[in-house]
C-alpha cells in the first residue's frame, strides 16, 4: 500500500475543501457588513474552519509531496473512503465552532460534534437526512455552505464513479456507459482528466440554469442557489423546515421536479451528448428504464393518493383534485426515486399502497453515474435479467442463453457482482435496522422508523417513514445511531466495497 | 413435456394418498368401536376421501399406464409441483367433509375449504401453521391425519431432494452429499431406489425411537405417535392448542429438542454413517456450522430472557431461573432454526433480542436436505463465503482463488444459483409481506405480523410473531391471504425454482 501517494492526496482535497470554506466565509463576511449581525460569528467559524483545514491539508501533503507514486487499485479505494470520512470531519466545523461561538441562549442546534459530523456526512454523501429542528436558526452563510456540501459531494460522486473509477478497472466501467479503454499508450491519467473535465462542465452548467430558472419563477436568490446545489446532488438540504412545501409554488415545483429527473440520469450519458451522439437518447437500456420506472410509481402513487386530502409540509390541506394530486404524486416519487429527499407533502399520511411504492423505489433508486444512489437502476435491470436467466436453467441446463443489457454482454463476474450488491445492501439494511432498534431501544422505535431511517441513510435519500418522515428530523437519535447512521451514508455513497474492503485484514497486508 | 408419464405418477401419488387415508379410517373406525361416538363422522370423512381419492387416482394412471416415458427435468418439476398442489387438495378433503357432516352446532372449524387446504398445505409442506382456534374440537382420527401429513410431507422432501432430484441433475446435487453419478450404464433409477430405500429405513427407524422414548417419558400413546410424525418432519402440529408447553414436561421438551436437532441434519450424512462412512461427522461442513449456529442461537437468547419471568403457552408463569431459562431458550432455538415450530413459551413477549435472534434463525433454516426449511445451513455457509470473496476481489481482481466448502470447490454456477435464491426469497418475502398487508387491510395488521406470517410460512416454520405468535393461530386470515400464503408454503418447501418454473412461458413450450 502506497500510503504516501494516498495522504497526499487527501492533502489537497483538505485544501480544496478550505478554499472552498473560504469562500464561503467571504460571503458571511459580506452579509454581515450588509448589516445581518448573525452572520458575524458564522464568519468567524467559517474563516476558523479555513485556517484549520489549511493548516491539516499543508501538513498532509508537505511531506509527501516530492514521493512518486502509482494510483493502484487498493490506493484508490483508500483514498475514496477516507476522502468521505474526513471531508465530513472538516465541513462539520464550522457548524460545530459556530454553534460554540455564538450566545448560550439559542435551541442546542449543532452542539455536539457527533451531530454537526452527521449533517456534514448527509451533505457530502448527498443524502439529506438533517439534525436541524429549526432551519430557521442558522445564519444564512452556513446554510449556503451545508447546500454546497452536497453540491460537491455530488460532483466528486460523478467525477469518481464515470471519470475516475471505471479507467482504473474498479466498479464495473459497463455500468457507467464511458469508454474506458484499459491502459493506453499514453496513460490513463490525461483521459481521465479529459473526462472529468467535460463532467464537470456539464454540472456547472446545469446548475447554471436552474439557478436562473427558480429565480425567474420567483425564488429569491439566495434560496435559488441553494436548492439548486441540492437539487443537482440530489442532496435535498432546503433552507425551509418545510422544504420545497414552504414555497407554495406549483411551477417551482415542477421546475424542481424536472432538475431532479435529469440530476438523476448517468452523466456519462450527457458527456456522450456533448460529443453529439444522440443515438444514445433512443437505445440506453437504463435511460429507458428509469423513465417507465417513475412514469409507473407515479401512477401508482397518484390512484393512491387521488382522494385523499393533500397536507402540505408547510401545515396546509390541499383538496384533493387532478392538479394538486398530479404534481404531488410526480414531485414525491421523482424526490424518492432520485435519492433527493425533498418534500411538498407529508407522504407519512398517505395509504399504504402509494408509501410502500414510495419504499421500492427508495430501494431501486436512480441511474449509476448520476449523484443519485440506491441500487441503481442498472443493476436492477441486469439482476432481473439474471433471475430469469437463472430460471431457465434449471429445467433448461445445456442451453446457454448471454444475458445482454442493451448491446453488451453481461458477463459471469459482473452477474455474481450484481448479485453480491444485492445481497450485501440487503444484508447491511437488516443489520442497520437491527442496530438502530437496540440503540433506540429506551425510545422504544418502531421498525418502521428504524427500517426507514436505514434506508433512507444507506440509500443517501434523507427522510424516510414514521418519525423520519417528511416533516420529520434526524435530531432525535441518540450520538451511536448518528455515528451508525453516518457510516450507513458512506456505505451507501460509496456503494458498500469500498467502505468494505477497509473490513478485510488482506486488504492492508503488503504483497 | 411429456404430459402422459406426469399424470401417470400424479395417479399413483394420489392412489398412495388415498391408501394411507384408508389406514387412518381404520384407526377412525378402531376409536368408533370403542365407543368414542365422535369418531364416526370422521370415519366416514376418510372413507369417503379415501373412495374419492381411489377413483381420482385410477382415474389419472389408467389411461396412461402402458405409456413409455423417460423422467425428464421438465418432467420431474411438473411432477414435483403438481404433487403437493393436488395432494394438499386430497389431503384436505378429510378435515371439508367431516365439518360438513357433524352437527352445526359446532365451532366452525374446517368449514371453509380454503381453511382446508391451508391446513392440508401446511401438513405437506411441513410449516405447521395451523387455522385451528381450538384444537380439542377435532376428532383425534383427524387430527392423526393431520399429523400423518406432515410425516408424509417430511419424507417425500427427503426421498425428493437427497435421492431424486440430485441424480437427475437439478437442484445442486453438491448440496446433498449423496454421490450422484450421473448417467450410469445402469441408467439413474435403481440407484434413485437403492438410495430412496435406505432413507426410508433411516426415517422409520428415527420414528420408532421418538415414539418409544416419548412413550417411556409419560406421554399417552396417541401423544407419542403424533408428536413423533410432526417433529421429525419438522412439522410443528400439535394436538394441543398450546402445543408442546401444554404437556409441562421439561423431559418431554429435552427428547423432543434432541430429535428436532436430527430431524435438521442433512438425511444424506445418515445415509453416509449407515454405509459406515463415521469421518463424515467431523468433515462435514455444513453440520458443524449448523451445530454452531444453534450454539450461537441458543447463548445469545438465553442471555436474552435470563431475567424475564417465563409464560408458557398453556397459561403459566415460570419463575426465571438456569433450568427453565435454559430449556425454554434451547427449545424456542431448535424449534425455529429447525423450521419445526414446537412452542413452549409465548415468545412473542421476550424482548427485542432475542425475538430478532428467532427471526434470523427462521431465516438461516436447517441443513439442506433435512427435513426443514429456510435458506439451509449450507446456503448461508456459500453465499458468505462467495461475499468475502467478491470483496477481495474488488482491490484483487487477478487474484483467482477458488471458493471452497469443506473440499468441494464452488463452481461460478453454484455461486451464481445461490445467490439468486438469496435474492428470490428476498424478493418473494417482500412481495408476500406487501400483499398481506394489502388483502388484510381492513383487519389493519401490522408489519411485523404480515412480515413474520409470511416468512413463517415461505419458511415453512409455522408460528410467528405478533398476532401470528407462539399462542395464536392464522384463522383471522382472510381467504385470498390464505391462498396466498398456501402458496408461500409451497414455493418455500420445493426451493422456490420447482414453482416459479411454471410461471416462465417457456417452460410449457415444446422443444
Amino acid at each position: 500500500m502506497n500510503f504516501s501517494y494516498v495522504l497526499r492526496q487527501l492533502g489537497l482535497l483538505v485544501g480544496v475543501l478550505a478554499v472552498c470554506v473560504m469562500a464561503v466565509a467571504g460571503y458571511a463576511g459580506a452579509l454581515w457588513w450588509s448589516g445581518a449581525t448573525s452572520e458575524r460569528v458564522a464568519c468567524y467559524a467559517l474563516l476558523a474552519t479555513f485556517g484549520l483545514g489549511l493548516v491539516a491539508g499543508l501538513s498532509l501533503w508537505l511531506p509527501q509531496r516530492r514521493r512518486e507514486g502509482e494510483l493502484g487499485r487498493r490506493e484508490a479505494l483508500l483514498l475514496v473512503a477516507a476522502s468521505w470520512f474526513l471531508g465530513a470531519a472538516l465541513a462539520a466545523l464550522p457548524f460545530y465552532i459556530w454553534s460554540h461561538l455564538r450566545a448560550a441562549s439559542d435551541d442546542g442546534a449543532f452542539s455536539s460534534y457527533v451531530d454537526c459530523y452527521f449533517e456534514a456526512m448527509s451533505g457530502l454523501t448527498t443524502t439529506g437526512a438533517t439534525v436541524l429542528t429549526s432551519i430557521a436558526a442558522v445564519p444564512k452563510s452556513l446554510l449556503f455552505w451545508r447546500a454546497m456540501t452536497q453540491w460537491l459531494g455530488g460532483l466528486g460522486i460523478v467525477l469518481l464513479f464515470v471519470a475516475v473509477l471505471p479507467m482504473l478497472g474498479v466498479g464495473g466501467k459497463r455500468l457507467f456507459r464511458v469508454e474506458a479503454p484499459g491502459p493506453t499508450p499514453e496513460g490513463v491519467r490525461p483521459r481521465i482528466q479529459e473526462t472529468a473535465r467535460a463532467l464537470w462542465m456539464i454540472y456547472v452548467g446545469l446548475t447554471v440554469a436552474e439557478i436562473l430558472i427558480l429565480r425567474m419563477l420567483g425564488m429569491g436568490w439566495f434560496d435559488s442557489v441553494t436548492h439548486t446545489l441540492t437539487t443537482l446532488a440530489t442532496g435535498g438540504f432546503s433552507t425551509l423546515d418545510s422544504s420545497i412545501g414552504g414555497f407554495a409554488s406549483p411551477a417551482l415545483e415542477w421546475a424542481i421536479v424536472f432538475f431532479m429527473v435529469l440530476a438523476g440520469v448517468n452523466f456519462g450519458i450527457y458527456y456522450q451528448l456533448l460529443r453529439r451522439r444522440w443515438g444514445i437518447l433512443r437505445e440506453d437500456p437504463e435511460l429507458r428504464l428509469y423513465l417507465v420506472i417513475l412514469a409507473v410509481g407515479f401512477l401508482v402513487v397518484l390512484v393512491g393518493i387521488w382522494n385523499a386530502p393533500i397536507h402540505t409540509t408547510a401545515g396546509d390541506e390541499l383538496a384533493p383534485g387532478t392538479g394538486n394530486a398530479i404534481r404531488t404524486a410526480a414531485f414525491q416519487v421523482v424526490s424518492v426515486q432520485t435519492t433527493t429527499g425533498f418534500c411538498t407533502v407529508d407522504f407519512n399520511q398517505w395509504s399504504f399502497l402509494p408509501k410502500v411504492t414510495l419504499l421500492i423505489l427508495m430501494f431501486v433508486g436512480a441511474s449509476a453515474g448520476s449523484t443519485g444512489g440506491g441500487l441503481k437502476v442498472m443493476r436492477c435491470l441486469i439482476a432481473f435479467k439474471v433471475m430469469l436467466a437463472e430460471l431457465e436453467h434449471v429445467f433448461r441446463p445445456n442451453v446457454i442463453r448471454t444475458v445482454k443489457v442493451g448491446k453488451s454482454v453481461v458477463d459471469s463476474e459482473l452477474k455474481l457482482t450484481t448479485l453480491a450488491y444485492f445481497l450485501a445492501i440487503g444484508t447491511i439494511f437488516c443489520m442497520g435496522t437491527i442496530l438502530l432498534m437496540i440503540f433506540e431501544s429506551s425510545e422504544s422505535i418502531d421498525v418502521v422508523t428504524a427500517a426507514t431511517a436505514t434506508i433512507a441513510t444507506l440509500n443517501n435519500i434523507g427522510p424516510g417513514l414514521a418519525r423520519v418522515g417528511a416533516i420529520e428530523n434526524f435530531a432525535w437519535f441518540s450520538a451511536p445511531s448518528k455515528l451508525l447512521m453516518s457510516l450507513l451514508m458512506a456505505l451507501g455513497r460509496l456503494e458498500l466495497f469500498a467502505i468494505l474492503v477497509l473490513f478485510v485484514p488482506r486488504f492492508w497486508r503488503s504483497e
